[in-house]
Formats: structure tokens, sequence, C-alpha cells
């Protein structure tokens, strides 16, 4: 007789072992965090003496559902905006309102409300990424959950980080802390390639690689992606990150929705790890993943909620379903995927997708004991057919709702028993949730006449480097200084001649800042215009450092196309006053000591002012290269001999003034 | 003030009226059956006095759901064969159950759990279709659901009709007992275009035109189905049915996946309403159907669950949610179908897609009271965020579950409170399901040896006529019956020659009783072959009528293409004997008196019999016209001058006897 602190009895255990056994009646026996012994109730009784034993009838005990993907902070933005197309969702409201409200608060709360619901669905373990990871997990080990978590890394300035260096430093100290916990798992999160640079994905890899702990990063979710991808690079996204060896990392990949034969072997080569989302990948319309290509591949994969803005539950019973139905029709091939292929996504092939088999995913001695017990006797559910053993499978994915989940146990503790939660006070959350959405009403009430969310609402806006490096000098010689621009010291990489014809908005609310509407148009050397291009810049509040002579911006800056008239964004901003000028410009993109910048030479040519004004500018994502940057303009200036200039720290539109 | 029997408050009513207002609070004055009044609360109640005040509290109100398409009799196959070839499903699985199951008794119990299962879901209103659908209409009553109840009529037999005949008889009754009942609706039910025929089909539109009651029908839902349709009739299902005139009725159409843009201007100027089931078409694997340029072009679209074997559940939250996931994705929009839209098609719109919008599917004064009380206070459904109206819509659509519905009235009478069912005994339902299941589950492993389900096991067999007449004399003369044959009071439509290579295998079960294979190797007029075909034929045990010297005979009978040897079919059937037998046939396709009979002259060649023999043979599906059929054969044979020939009665396998 081994002894054991508990054995559990049931009419029926599912284990989702590789051999998909399943017991009636059955029983576990588990010690500790540990699962002992699984079989049938006869032999587990016979073999193992134990402190307690629950009967839980018949109930039918599954492994614990693994949530493969999703963003728990992000129920407390749940319904914040639907039926919006991405750019507009994500820029227009995600963005805007996380850059305000997320905090440790917002993330300890939001993660609480995601476990409770999580517990409730059967969801025992989850991979997010989300910022504040500390937070979540925190959150998460005290609700008592399993969790893979990932401290966001983007290009961007975060609500937790002014520049992604902070980011990956942060993300050090995180796995540093959590590296030995029984139940979180940390984990290096850069977002996307889209929204990272290759040093970020490359430092993202050796963290990943030097603490043995999974990366977790979103690939090829939409068409734009990859389209964009193929455009500027001549390839899609899977190949161009493993060029810079990210496969290297335990990868764990989101979405690959929009990815080809080549790609997914590829991934499959690398083992990598898949999260499935079809909820996601339905509601925001980024279209149907390959899964069954995927899986006859013998790729890992993993079923994921996403986060809930974009689903909008937790709900892994219906993304199971959903995996099934999709997959079937995507194929037309109603065999495809069927119920216990998907049930093995959510659990063991979804533990592998994570990397973290060797801990959870089956019912199986050794393993953590992470397992459901669901009531399959409620009305929508019945009748039982028993002549297949396959019958539960079906029943436990085309007719179990998260609701008929009863008991949870993750790690050998219980977290639900008989549906009451254990470890989260559910009803504390619902006031300090309802204050946050207050909150987020009245700001985005506030700022419904926002410029930025206006110029994200007609599409198209993009956002651009916040650092900028610039100076402003008065010329007397223009021809002495493009003369020694031409010197052998700077490598000149490009050469335009423009002639501008700017439109600025000004807007009374200081967070407006200013919109920028610019007509540029192409002159070539015969100086005839070739060719014409509109944009809007918008541009918020900076946060100015001025050095001896330059100037170090770091403000966000907002870029979109500009397909309609200056009288359009006249009338559609409705801006408080503008500013007309029109300038002739002479711009080179020039190498100085392996960086580059770009130095404009301006006539100002309506309003008139006479002479002309010199500009260096540089832009990056990185302020300790915006830094470096700052030191080599006075080097710049030496080399163009006008060191001596007096800066001019004005914008035009403010050193030429307001129209009428 | 106004005397009403109830008041009803809550935070929120959304009344989904066509302004789509939203009372926040909101009351509801309802007088017996009817809604009196819809408003902010101070106003209704300021102008209503009510023998009973109910406050809903914090519980949002909306029109009840209506589920636009199912057969609700179908909970009791709820999980009896999933992830299947279609033809697997509905002909090795769902038809014979149905043929040995489907009662009265299974109907009622079908029925009740369906209505306890919807009524904790929130359906308050839905369209049926089988078979005993007295039983459904009764059963649904005494649940005081609302309802389409349609009686299914097929060309083949079914479980409550010998034929079509006695189908559209029992459809007559049923109109006329339930054409006045304040619930129930009675319909007219053709399965489908492809599962009748010309005359089924214009005799459903003459019934229901006489009754003005809608007429149910499947339409377009499967690519396979428009397939044929375009192959044998030029045309896809659409104009095909309107040329019948079966759009002069008031048409339910339910599925429409593969119909064209001509199609939707066709069903939108023919005033159908279509019903939409996103669960069934993705499980079955039928595919997308195209709502959105359905809803563009101005078609009443109401969403349905189908049955409850190809779901598996009556669960309208989660098939709403779903038309919205995919139409976005289908169209690459996510702004497609938003979450107002989508209520609308389950509420509103499908009351008007069900041609009963004058009764029900919104809350305005003049409809019945059919509202249900939804609890968004749930921890899967925080926060609420209130800047825009519009959020209820989407915590409505994207987060709200069927077990939410707190409580259920239709008609004026509560059915539940407080997730208490207070028309149906829930309990008693359980162990009689049980029952049933048991049953089939014997059922179905006894005939796991069936030659029928392994037929159909290996795909597109095809249920024939049911009804055949035939007649075999033997002929010493067959030139002299073949020139009397090419006569002009014969019309020949075809004639053919063909070598026949049978294999007929048998089987100790008498209800397996026959599989042949047959190889046709088609002669030309050279006595060259120049095409083959394989397939086999199933008939099952006959019932039989000797006439004066031919015979009716009533027996299933399944056809199915033949792509492996007979040596395959040997293995895979494992008959217990068999007989081959090579036959020269001359067969002409004639029409007598406005009927199509066939002729054939057969020389047995191996074994070899002297002489040869005549059949004449017809099928139908009609039990009339095989009488009548029986009743021209004496005059063929007078006209060929064979009447006194001696009838041959048993057919060539039991002529020649067992091969060995």
């Amino acid at each position: 007789m081994v002894k054991v602190d508990l054995i559990l009895t049931a009419e029926t255990v599912v284990t989702m072992d590789s051999e998909y056994r399943i017991f009636n009646p059955g029983a576990i026996a588990v010690k500790a965090d540990t699962i002992i012994a699984v079989g049938p109730q006869d032999d587990v009784q016979q073999h193992h003496s134990a402190g307690e034993v629950i009967d839980l009838g018949s109930r039918v005990i599954i492994p614990g559902l693994i949530n493969a993907h999703t963003h728990v902070p992000m129920t407390l933005l749940r319904g914040l905006a639907d039926d919006l197309r991405l750019d507009v969702w994500l820029m227009g409201y995600m963005m805007p309102v996380e850059r305000e409200f997320v905090s440790p608060d917002f993330c300890r709360l939001g993660t609480q409300i995601a476990c409770a619901e999580m517990i409730r669905g059967g969801v025992t373990c989850f991979a997010d990424m989300y910022y504040f990871e500390d937070t979540v997990a925190e959150a998460a080990k005290d609700a008592g959950m399993r969790a893979i978590c990932g401290q966001s890394i983007l290009k961007f300035p975060t609500p937790d980080a002014e520049s992604f260096e902070d980011s990956l430093a942060a993300s050090r100290r995180f796995i540093e802390k959590w590296k030995d916990d029984p139940l979180i798992i940390p984990a290096v999160a850069p977002h996307a390639p889209y929204t990272c640079t290759e040093e970020i994905l490359e430092n993202c890899r050796d963290l990943a690689m030097e603490f043995d702990v999974p990366l977790h990063i979103h690939i090829s979710e939409t068409k734009g992606e990859v389209d964009d991808w193929r455009e500027t690079y001549g390839m899609p996204v899977v190949p161009w990150v493993k060029k810079l060896g990210l496969f290297d990392a335990k990868v764990i990949a989101a979405h690959c929705v929009h990815i080809d034969e080549g790609e997914i072997h590829t991934l499959e080569h690398a083992g990598v790890g898949i999260a499935h989302n079809p909820s996601s990948n339905l509601k925001l319309a980024s279209g149907f993943a390959p899964i069954i290509e995927m899986l006859e591949t013998g790729l890992q994969i993993g079923i994921g909620t996403d986060g809930t803005a974009s689903n909008n539950d937790l709900d892994m019973f219906e993304e199971i379903r959903l995996a099934s139905f999709i997959a079937k029709t995507v194929t037309s091939d109603p065999t495809a995927l069927p119920a216990r292929k998907a049930l093995e996504m959510a659990t063991r092939m979804g533990a592998k997708a994570l990397h973290i088999d060797h801990l959870t995913g089956s019912l199986e001695p050794g393993k953590r004991a992470d397992l459901i017990a669901i009531d399959q006797d409620r009305t929508h559910n019945i009748p039982h057919f028993e002549r297949e053993p396959q019958a539960v499978y079906s029943r436990l994915i085309y007719a179990t709702k998260a609701s008929d989940v009863q008991d949870v146990m993750v790690n050998g503790q219980w977290l639900m028993r008989d549906c009451e939660l254990l470890t989260i006070q559910e009803e504390d959350l619902f006031p300090k949730a309802a204050q946050y959405a207050a909150k987020i009403d009245a700001f985005l009430a506030e700022r419904e006449g926002s410029v930025l969310s206006k110029l994200i609402a007609i599409g198209g806006a993009e956002q651009e480097e916040s650092y900028e490096v610039q100076i402003k000098v008065k010329l007397d010689d223009p021809q002495a200084v493009i003369a020694r621009l031409e010197k052998d010291v700077f490598e000149i990489r490009r050469r335009a001649h423009y002639l501008e014809y700017d439109t600025c908005f000004r807007f009374p609310k200081p967070e407006d800042a200013r919109l920028r509407h610019r007509e540029d148009e192409f002159v070539n050397d015969a100086g005839e215009v070739f060719n014409v291009r509109s944009r809007l810049t918008l541009t918020g509040p900076a946060a100015e450092r001025e050095y001896h002579n330059s100037v170090l911006l770091s403000r966000s800056r907002f870029i979109a196309p500009a397909q309609y008239s200056p009288r359009f964004y006249r009338e559609y901003f409705k801006p408080s006053g503008e500013i007309s000028i029109q300038k002739d410009r002479l711009r080179w993109l020039i190498c100085f000591e392996d960086l580059e910048f770009f130095i404009n030479i301006d006539h100002l040519l309506d309003p008139k002012i006479d002479g002309c004004f010199l500009e260096i500018k540089s832009r990056t994502w990185s302020r300790r290269d915006a830094e470096m940057k700052v030191e080599l303009i006075t080097t710049i200036l030496q080399h163009l001999e006008i060191q001596d200039a007096e800066p001019v720290l004005q914008e035009y539109p403010d050193l030429v003034g307001e129209d009428n």
C-alpha cells in the first residue's frame, strides 16, 4: 500500500494520455502536488491508502484545460470597443486606454477577474503576455493557477516602460525572480515582429536561451502583416524571424493565421509551439489558420482565447468547439479535427506547445495534479450514448459548457469545489471593476474630440519612432554648406528636392498638439514636378531636453496618408487655428559614423523669409541610440563648418506665426 | 390609468424595435398575453396600474430569442454519432435510428428536453420540422412555448408515413387542427427539393397557400446538392423551386449556404425568409452562407440551431455569436454583422423571416409578451462600459452565455423564474432519455454487421424509389417481340445494349437481404464495348403483392457506385454465399400512356440458359402510381402479344442457384 494524500474517484476518468485511456469507474491518487496513480477505481484503491477519498460520482474528470495564449488583465477592457477595424480598435481604443490606465493595480484586478472566470470554466493553466507581468504572476499564483507569464516588449513606449531597453531589463529581473516557482513559468515576450526591431528580437532570444524559458510572440496574425513583410523583406514573417535565430529559443507562436506550407515545415522543424485563437481570429476578421495542415505536418498546437477585448470571454470550451467547427468547414471535411483531437489540443498537446508537457496536460503519474470535474447530466447534454467510448469526447466538445465545470484542482490544491471558488473573493472584484469602467468611460468620453482618435478612425495611421533628435540653424551661404556636405566624410545615401505645402492645424487642448497636412511635390534635376505625395502627421506634446545646440524630443508621432484635400481635414478635425507654409526643401539622407541622419536645407517661400535654414534630424525607437546621435550632431556641424551658427529652437509654424 | 395585469421593471429594457430603443430604467406593461406599453420606468408606472409589479433589478430584459430552424425531438439523438461524413452520419446513423425509434412517445420526450433546454437558454419561439409533428406541437404548447411546427414530407417512407401521400394527408389534418392556436403556428414542411418530387412540392405549395401557413424547407445546404441540380436541371436550386411556384407560399428557407447573387435577389423578391444555421453548417462542413450579401440585398434572416444531432445543442447565444464571428472573417471585415444586427436576426428580423413579426420579435405594444431577463453581472461579463448605449449589445452577443438567462415569459406566461422551470418537470426527462439511449445503443451495436450501414460507410449510397412493379416471362421468339415493341403504340425514349456481370452476395440475416455488384459493359451497334460502369445495389426484404401476372414490391433499395473490385466487396462485406451471373441485356425505356417503363430482353450466358426472358419494370416513390402501373402492364403484354406467356416469379439469382 502506497500512502497518498487524496484519492479521487468518479464514474469516468478521461486521462488524455498518449493511449487516450478512459477509466469507468476510475480513480486518481494524489500526493502533495503530484499524481501518483491513475487507473480503474478498484486497482487504485487496492494499492493506495489515502488520508482523504473524495467520490465525484457521475462527474467526468479530465485534465485541466490549458489556455495557450491570452492577455489576462484585459478582462478590464472587455466590451470596451467592438465591431471596429483592427487599427481603430487597437490604436483608437486599446492602446490609448492602456497608456492611460494600465498600472500594477489594474493588472492585479484584471488578472483576478480572469482567474475567477477561467477557474469557473475549467482552465488550470494559461500563457500570458502583458504589462506589469510581475503583478500578473503574483495574482495568478495567489489564485493558485499555473501560468506562463511573459513581460511584453515593444519598440514603442509601453505602460510599464519608457523604452524597450527598460522592458528588457525588467524581463531579466522578472525571470530571475520567478524562475524556480512551482506555479509560474516566466517567459520572454517580444510582442510581434512588426512591433519590435531586429535588435529587440535578438535580445529576447538571448534572454530566453540564457534562462531556458519560453519565448512568447505573435506571428503572422493578419494578412497585412505578412504582405508588409514580403514587400519590405522579400519574405514572409516565419523565415525572417528564423534568420534572426529566434527559433533557437523555445518559442510559443500565437496566431500563425497567414503562413504557407514552407513556413509550417520551418515551424515544425524548429520545434515551435503554436497557439491557435479561433474566436479572436474570427472576431477581428484575421482569417482561418491552417490548423489541419499544421497538425498533419506534426506541429504541436494549443488553443487560446486571446485577450477578452477580442473574444470577449475566456471560455475554453467555446474555443475548443470553435476550433473543431472551423477546421471542418475550411477543409470541407466533417471528419476533420474530431472531438478527441480537439480536446487533446486543449490539454496534452497544448502543454507540449507551451513546452511544459513534463508538468501538465494529461492525467498521468508524475505530472502535477491539474484536473477538473464536469457535470454532464444537464438537460443540454443528455442523453448519453455509451456503445462507443469516444462518445464522452463528443459530449465534452460539442455540448459541454464552461458553466458545467464543478471542481478544479491545480498542483494538488482545490481552486473550486461544487462551483464555489476557494482562492478568489469574487464579489470583491465587481465594484473595483466597475470603478475602472467608469473612469475609462469618462476618459474616452472626454477625448471624443481627440485628434489622434479621429486620425486613427479614418484609417492608415502608423506610429513613428518616439525619439527625435533635431537641430535647426539659419544659413547665410547654403552653397558652401552643400559643398562641404558632399565631402567624403559623409556617405550620401539619398538626395531629394521637394516643394512642400504644409497646413498646420492647432487645437485648444495641449494633448492634441498639432496636426500637419503636407503635400510634397517631388522635383527632378530639370526642376519639374514628377510626383506628389500627401500625408498627415500628428505630433503629441513633447518631453524636451536641450543640449549644446540640438534638442532631443520624446513624443508620440503618427503619420497617415492623406487621401482627401486640406479642406476635408479642416472640416473633419475642426482645428482652432491653422498656419500655411510653403517651402523649397533640399534633402539628404546621410550616414555618419554608421548612423543615419536627415539634412534639410529649406527656403521658406510663403510666408517669405530671406535666407535659408539647415535642419539635422534623426528618429529612433531607442533612447540610448538618440543620446548617441545628439553627441554626433556637434561633430556633423563642425564638418559643415557651421558649429557657431545660432540654433533656431522654434519650429516653422511658430516661426512664421498664425494665419489671419 | 390603464389597468394591466403586470408591470415588469428593470435597469435596462432593450426593445429591439425599429428604432432600437433602450430604456434605462425601463418598464413593460402586460395585459393577458399582450404587451400594452414599453418605455421609461416612470412613464409606464405613471400611466398604468397593475395587479402585480415585478422588479427584475439589474437584469437586462430583451425580446425572447427565436430559433429559426430546428428539429426538436432530435435532442434524443444528441451525440449519437459525430465527426462523420454527411452520408455516413445521415444514412448510416440518423435515418436507420429514426426509422426504428421515432414514435409519438419519442417525439414528445425529445420535444420536452428541447423545450427545457431552450427555455433555460432564453428561446421563446422556434420553427420546427420533424415527424409526428402533432406530438411536437402538443409538447411545445404544454411547455408554453411559441412554435412554428411543420410535419416533414419526403418522397421516402418516414417513421410516421408509408408514403408521401400519407404525409400530405397528415399535414392537412395537422393544419386544420392547429390553425387557430394561440401558441402553435402549423406549417407545411417538404424536407428539401432533393428528398421530394415536383409533385410533392407542388402539393405542399397548394396546401400552404390554401391555409395561408408558412412552408418550411431546406434549400441549398450543401455544394453537392447544388452541383447535382445544375447537372440534372441546368440551374441551381432556387430558380428551380421558383419555377415550381413554391415561392407563392410564405417560405422559410433553411440554410441557403450555396446560393449565388441572382438567387439572393430571387429570394428577396419573393419575400422568402431565411434561417441561417452557423453551427450546423460548420459542424457538417457545409460551408459559409453569404449572410452579408443577403442582408445587403434586404433579405430577412433568422438564426437557427438546427437539430441537436448536428450542433450539438440548442444554444442560441452561441449561435448568434458564431453568426457574427463567421460573417466578419468571411468578409475580412471586423465591422461586419455587429452585435446589434446579430441580435436583431435572433429577434425582430427572425420573426419576419418566419412570417410572424406581427406576433413577436420585439418589445412593442400590441405584440405578445415574449421576453427574457438576463444576468449580466457575472464574472465573465464584467465590467460594463456605459458611455455608449451600444455596449449592452456587445455584452449580449460577445459575452453572455445561455446560462445567464434568469427569467423567461411567453405569451404573458412565466416559463422560468430565477432559473427555475415552471412548465416542465425536468428531472422526469432524464431517466426516460437514458432508456432511449440504451435501446438505441443496443440497436446500433446489434447492427454493426449490417450490410446497409457498411454500404453507407464506404460512401456514395443513394436510396432509390421504394415501390417496384415488375413482371418476367420466358420468350420463345424475342425478335417478334422486339418488332412489336418498336410499334407506334410505344414511345421509345432510350435503347441500350449491355453485357452484365453480376455478383450477388447473400447474407444470413433476412434484414440484410441481398447485395449485388454489377459491371455493365455498354455495347454499341457494332457490338463493341464503349463504356463500363460498376455499381452496388442493396435490396432489403420486400413486402410483395402478386397481381394477375406481375408483382408489386415495396422494399428499400440503395444504389452506390462500385469503385473497387468484387474481391474487395467480398472481403469487406463477408457474405455467407454468392452467385455469379453473366447476361446479355437489350434494354428499352418506353413511355406508354404517359408512364415510363423499362423493358429488358435478357440472354443468360453464364450459367447458360437457353432462350431468353423479357422483363417489364418500373419504380416510383408513389404507391398510387405503382398501382396504376400494375394495371397498365397487362395492356403492354397484350400489345407485345405475350399475355399468355407463363410469368417467372423468381429473380435470376434464385433461378440459377448458388455457386459452388
